[in-house]
C-alpha cells in the first residue's frame, strides 16, 4: 500500500493511493498515519480490505486544477537515524575512506515537511546541499536483533527522504555532524510510506535528484556499503528502535559538497526534485530564512 | 514551582512538589507537564494560583513507607540537544582542547527515564559513563536569537539530567558521538523541572554525582565555557527550538573516561545519585541488558 497524509500542515489527515492513483480517504477508517497504526496489524489489515474492496471516498481536490497539500507521511515520528557515507561512489566524491562500521548522526523529527513544501536556507548559511536518500520506517520495537532477515521483518515500510545539510555548519563549526543537519525544513519525508510488501528488494532501488532540471545524482541502494538489513541489526544493538522511527540509509554521489569549485550548494529560489523507483517523487522551492 | 509526573512508567500524571515538601496532584488542572502546558502562560498561571490557594489535593502514596514512582518530569519531549566539552576542566580532564564553539550531538526523547528508574548497560558495553548535567527545558519558540538575555526569556526551567554515556561506542566505534549516547534509559531525567523563576542565576550552581557513594563529580555551571544563555542563543541559529526541547548543556570532570587506568566504568549492580543544588537529587542502579 502507498499510505500517506494529506491537508494543511500539522492538520494532515490520513489518505491512501490507490492502485489507480487516486486518493482515497482513511479518515474513517484511522486516525493517522502513526507508530500505533504501523504496529497494529489489524489496523493494517482493515485499511487493506478497505482498500481491496473500493470501499474508500476519494478525497476532495482543492480546487479543479490542484490536489490537496502532501504532508510528512508519518506522524509523531520517535527519532530519525541517519548513516552517513553509506554509498561507495559518495564516500570516493568526498574523499573519505569506506567506514568499517556504520557512521551514525541524528535529525530532530521537526526538521521533517511534506515532499513539496519548501525548505528554508538558514541565515548565513552558504553551503546548502541535497541528498536523496532511501527511509526506512520501523514498524516492531527491535532491541538487539541476530541477523539481517530477522531485521527487515521489523520494518514496516519505506519512503523518499531529502536529507539537507549544511555543509559549514556540518562539518567546519567545531564537532559534531548534528550542527548542519537539523536546521527547520531540512527533512522533506514522502509523498508515500509504502509498505515492505510492495518492495521486495531495498537493494535494488534507483535513486535520483535533480537541481533546476540539471540531475545531480543517479543511484543505486545496490551501491550501499551497508544494507539496510545490516543497517536495521547494527543499530538495534546500540539503540532499541520503536514503531514509527525512521532510518535514513545514506545519499549516493553527486551532492555539491563532492563537486568542483565553485560548488553549486543551493540558493534562494532554486529547485530540488528527487525521486527513487516506486516510492514517489518531491519537489522542494529553496528560500532563504532571512525573508521567511 | 517545582513541576513533575509521578506514577507508572507511560502513564505519569502531573504534580507539583509545594513548599512543605508534600506532593500535590495537579490532575484536576492540566492534563500533564508537556509542552503545551509550557507554552501556555494561563495555564501555568491557574496551576500557581491553586498551589499558592492551597487548593491541591495530595497525592496519594503507594504505600505507607514509599511514594509514588516519580517519571520523567516532561512528557512528550520534541528533542535533546547536548552540548559536548563544556566545562573547563572536563575539556582538560579528556585531553580534548577548549572548544571555540559549542560542540552539538543529540539524544533521542525515547532515552529519557524517571530519576530513579533502572539504567541499562548495554550489552557488549565496557565502557558505560556517567555525567550530572544541567538540563534546560524551552518554554517559547526560538529562532535566530540575538542575545543571550532574550534567550533566557525563552527558558521554561530546569532539571538534572545524567547523560549517561557508552565511550567505546562514541568515540571507538567510527563515526559520531549519538553512537553511544542513545542507548535505552541513558538519559534520567528529573526529579522536578524547576520553573524558570525560581533559578535566578544559572551560571551558579553546584553539580555533584557519586557512585557507590564515593563523589565522583563536584562542579559548577560556573565553569561552564558556554554558558546558558549563550547555549540558547547560538543553537537557535542552527536550529528551531520548541516548547518542550530539552538541552543539557554538558558536565564537569570527574568522569570515568578521564580518570587513570583501570578507569571505574559502571557495572551491573553499581548505584549512582547525582544532584544539583535547588533542583533536586536522581538515584539509579546499573543494570545488565542482558539480564533485562
Amino acid at each position: 500500500m502507498k499510505l500517506l497524509r494529506v491537508g494543511p500542515a500539522g492538520a494532515e489527515r490520513p489518505a491512501l493511493l490507490d492502485e489507480d492513483g487516486t486518493l482515497r480517504d482513511l479518515s474513517g477508517i484511522v486516525p493517522d498515519i502513526d507508530p500505533d497504526l504501523l504496529s497494529d496489524g489489524a489496523a493494517l489489515a482493515r485499511v487493506r480490505e478497505a482498500a481491496d474492496a473500493g470501499w474508500l471516498p476519494q478525497v476532495a481536490a482543492v480546487s479543479a486544477s490542484e490536489g490537496p497539500r502532501i504532508g510528512p507521511p508519518l506522524g509523531r515520528i520517535g527519532k530519525i537515524v541517519c548513516i552517513g557515507l553509506n554509498f561507495h561512489d559518495h564516500a570516493r566524491e568526498t574523499g573519505a575512506p569506506v567506514p568499517e562500521e556504520p557512521i551514525v548522526f541524528m535529525k530532530a523529527p521537526d526538521t521533517v515537511v511534506g515532499p513539496d513544501d519548501t525548505v528554508l536556507i538558514p541565515r548565513g548559511s552558504e553551503k546548502t546541499d541535497w541528498e536523496v536518500e532511501l527511509a526506512v520506517v520501523i514498524g516492531r520495537t527491535a532491541r538487539y536483533l541476530d541477523s539481517g532477515a530477522e531485521a527487515l521483518a521489523h520494518v514496516a515500510g519505506y519512503a523518499v527522504a531529502n536529507d539537507v545539510s549544511e555543509r559549514a555548519f556540518q562539518i567546519e563549526r567545531g564537532g559534531q555532524w548534528d550542527k548542519g543537519k537539523n536546521c527547520e525544513t531540512f527533512n522533506p519525508l514522502g509523498p508515500w510510506l509504502v509498505t515492505a510488501d510492495e518492495v521486495p528488494d531495498p537493494q535494488a532501488l534507483q535513486l535520483r535528484l535533480w537541481v533546476n532540471g540539471v540531475l545531480r545524482q543517479d543511484g543505486s541502494t545496490a551501491d550501499q556499503i551497508f544494507s539496510v538489513a545490516e543497517v536495521v541489526r547494527y543499530l538495534s544493538h546500540f539503540m532499541t528502535l520503536y514503531p514509527g522511527d525512521v532510518i535514513s540509509t545514506g545519499t549516493p554521489a553527486g551532492v555539491a559538497m563532492g563537486m568542483p569549485e565553485p560548488k553549486p550548494y543551493l540558493r534562494d529560489g532554486d529547485v530540488v526534485e528527487l525521486e527513487i523507483a516506486g516510492l514517489g517523487r518531491q519537489r522542494q522551492v529553496l528560500k532563504s530564512a532571512t525573508a521567511a
